[in-house]
């Protein structure tokens, strides 16, 4: 079988992928309609099912089937002291730039930063943007910069505070400017703006009338300083203020006590959510791995102090695995260990799994040892006590139980808006070979190799025609199947080879066709979806036999 | 069996319930320990599995049992102008006022509207209360009300326009008001805060600089009036608004064509969601039953113009029923027609599912007959065609096909939080009975009579102790149901009484106790939540005979 060379294969991969989630409903863009929202995605009739499967099979490994796993469904409002507690209001902020010629806007802290000496040439998209911006340049700070294509030339960093202008062949600077340090990313253009910061959490206003109203009453006729203006509209504006929740962990902290108590839980145990989150994020990437809204599965295991890092062991080895369970390259997945200075400052150790994008490897779920940080600090902000008595433990001070304590914590955090896309790309396969009829030329073959647990449908029933019976021998399979809980979908549109393609497309492992013979002898045929291969089986023994190859 | 009074159960069924929501681990308030946040619920361990099988039952029948109809899973955050064409921004939005005296925050168009001559008696909450108010008055508008207990007395409608102070026995007032029409709810005063339009939608900025410093910047220094100011501050946060959906709706007819194209789909067919949607809610009320964050369950089903009626009828009491299939009191669920001055613009009939809910019958679905309202707004404001074309169906007016025609849409919109709360309440059983044993009193059991399908847990399995290798065979027949896909829950904390009553309370329809005989003749007792009978069969049939009794 003739592969597409693989590099190409590689770099047409999200593109051709995100065609089949639009064309076969797994993913569009949020108000496609209305031009889209930024990088917010809607998840269509396929991408809905193929997402419930994956968090399904989450909950059913992390709660359903472990005793000491419990659930929960938070609310992504919560008190805004909560992110007070957890940081998130404080330290969940980046400085941001704009670039005064682009206007892009960037994060000061992943900027480039030339150095002294350094030449600042100015790189535009084309030679009609370096025309504009040679103008603009021109007007607002009464320079000429030379202009060669779309390059704009004779900036130049004097030192760590300055930059200037050095006209062709000068070595002395015709005028100078103060200088950020760094340049905007896309244009390396170091006249910006002030940074300012920026918070990651989306606010909004509960309860109140909307605020603008009254800080405009609050504001207007007196005579306040800009400083003073901002501080004075920020504290009104915190008074209803409340956030979307950036991650969906914090609520296990918060609701540790409550859980614990009414389910009886003994350490070590954990607390599992799954759900929406939301950071308004600067840079939104690679189609549904980096958006402003998505979907997480994360879990908080409550350990005792010093059993944390066999705790983590388990389950980087646990997370790892399950992943693993459902692709067909597990080699793509690997644990990545944190260097001491990637470590957020409350954990004592970190892993990464990974899995090998289209860009290159990349994060997939943290599996993080967080120490006793969480459940402090939400003591100290709340003034309740967080903790665990063991009964039977003796204390390590006092030498005899109880031991009252603070439980460490380790946090498996898994998106899964990330899962469903290396999910996709996993299964995602493109091959062309030599047509076998008479025919000749090339045929093309698409086809998602999905985990038959993971396919949106495990099965389609397709009458061959819409007619002699057909469709009502088909819908009788479907609804045996429908009733063993096996989703089954019927589809008489379009021709049979179409409909053989369309199933491919969207992963479903089995096709069952209703044809003439049916009706005759009481068989239909099975197709597989993997290998196009066909056989005749009894329509009797149909459902058995689509559960027993799902079940290898 | 005694059961206690009725009348005295329903009264204190929502404390009750509530209680046991957060004693058992079904519904704690969110962010408890920082003192809550408005109207916001946490769904515990057990709430989360009971919302969860509703939901799945939900997504069951109405998606993966239907050919008609398929899924979707949109993203909260939608393009701002999905809510300008569905009238959600403009609309959307009530008048809210604010009393002057008590603070009281209420919509000026429910509240009470004392006419000409009325008087406007003051009801404060005591005395103490009373007091303060008087003095507020005094201070604020120079007259000295007439106190009484606790309530204030004096001020009179006078006309439409103006109301007046009348001391004590005089005919003419002492000063007299401007009157807006109504008075404040609780307290009844007529000293009101101007009207502000309030939208129900929560709004937050995407994607820019917090707009709170650019606001400043621009209306700093500059001599605006108030309605200049307001003007301006609001097209600035306006230009990164974006709003959390108030309902799941808008999503199925923005991404209409997607779907029907992706999944070639023929009209009738129907799109449904489920998820969180948010209204910043004046008015919470009824524990779980109206808060600002919330979840649905929604589906839009296209029809032919012209079949509305009968899609209606059908929808409705397909509806009513998939809901008495899963509770006890199926007579405490009925179908409410709209009368017509109730329905909304766009819709042409609607009935509500409701329930006979403690404080009387409520709604728990809206079915409505939206006709092709939705379609066409979002086509003229999208300038898309959001249209049907049938191939074989003769045009009206051309009298030969095809035709091409916007489809009318019934809607059938559940709560499912409010689903919940329903089946709590159709559950929770309190009784009270002569205890059958020598010691006498009084015994008393609280259970919840959860469907099979809804209950949390299916089958609890208990050893009778923590040795002789009873924990070792209970957990082997745990990991029987696990595999089987049922929800078993190992437990085996406490004695063995608590843990019955535990289960009871949480719903689990059957206990499975290994005891000392199981050791000896392979059999475990099998105890029935409803009946508490208890008796002994075999332990290798007993994944069977429990899932033979979880299927009647």
């Amino acid at each position: 079988m003739a592969q597409k060379d693989s590099a190409q294969q590689t770099g047409n991969l999200m593109k051709d992928l995100t065609a089949l989630c639009k064309n076969r409903g797994f993913v569009f863009q949020s108000s496609e309609i209305y031009g889209g929202l930024k990088s917010a995605y809607d998840y269509g009739p396929l991408g809905a099912e193929l997402k419930r499967n994956i968090m399904n099979e989450w909950w059913r490994a992390m709660v359903t089937e472990r005793e000491d796993v419990v659930g929960l469904d938070a609310s992504i409002m919560m008190h805004p002291k909560v992110w007070e507690a957890s940081g998130h209001l404080a330290g969940f902020s980046d400085p941001l730039v704009d670039c005064l010629i682009s206007k892009e806007r960037f994060r000061a802290d992943k900027a480039p930063t030339p150095g002294p000496g350094d030449a600042l040439p100015l790189t535009c998209a084309d030679k009609g943007q370096a025309k504009t911006y040679q103008q603009l340049i021109q007007e607002r700070f009464e320079i000429t910069l030379g202009r060669e294509g779309k390059t704009l030339h004779g900036l130049k960093v004097i030192d760590e505070k300055s930059f200037g202008f050095f006209p062709k062949g000068e070595s002395e600077p015709a005028a100078s400017f103060p200088y950020a340090g760094y340049v905007s990313p896309t244009v390396g253009c170091p006249f910006l703006s002030d940074e300012r910061k920026f918070n990651l959490m989306f606010r909004t206003n509960m309860g109140a009338v909307d605020p603008i109203g009254d800080f405009v009453s609050a504001i207007h006729g007196k005579d306040l300083d800009k400083a003073e203006m901002t501080r004075l509209v920020e504290e009104m504006v915190k008074e209803s203020a409340v956030y979307l929740r950036p991650e969906t962990a914090q609520a296990m902290f918060v609701q540790f006590l409550n859980i614990q108590r009414s389910m009886s839980m003994k350490v070590p145990f954990g607390i599992a959510q799954m759900g929406k989150s939301f950071r308004n994020e600067i840079t939104v990437e690679h189609f549904i791995f980096r958006s402003c809204e998505f979907e997480q599965m994360e879990m908080e295991f409550f350990v005792e102090p010093g059993t944390q890092r066999e705790w983590l062991d388990y389950w980087k080895d646990e997370r790892l695995n399950w992943y693993r369970r459902f692709v067909n390259s597990p080699e793509k997945l690997r644990l990545r260990q944190h260097e001491p200075c990637e470590l957020a400052h409350y954990a004592d150790n970190c892993y990464d799994v990974e899995y090998e994008y289209p860009w290159g490897w990349d994060e997939l779920e943290g599996v993080a040892s967080r120490t006793d940080y969480d459940l402090r600090k939400h003591a100290e902000y709340s003034g309740q006590s967080l903790t665990y008595l063991d009964p039977n433990k003796p204390d390590p001070e006092k030498g005899k139980p109880p031991w009252k304590y603070t439980p460490y914590v380790i946090e498996p955090a898994a998106g899964a808006t990330r899962t469903v896309l290396m999910i996709l790309l996993d299964a995602y396969r493109y091959e062309e070979k030599p047509r076998e009829s008479a025919k000749g030329g090339i045929e093309k073959r698409r086809y998602l190799k999905l985990h038959p647990r993971l396919a949106p449908f495990k099965v389609a029933v397709l009458p061959l025609v819409k007619k002699e019976g057909m469709p009502e021998k088909a819908r009788e399979l479907v609804k045996q199947f429908q009733k063993d809980g096996i989703n089954a979908r019927y589809d008489e549109q379009h021709a049979i080879g179409k409909r053989y393609a369309r199933h491919d497309e969207i992963g479903t492992p089995y096709c069952l066709t209703v044809d003439g013979q049916t009706l005759e002898d009481g068989t239909v045929t099975i197709r597989d979806r993997d290998t196009t291969d066909q056989e005749r089986i009894d329509f009797d023994k149909a459902l058995d036999i689509v559960k027993r190859r799902l079940a290898e």
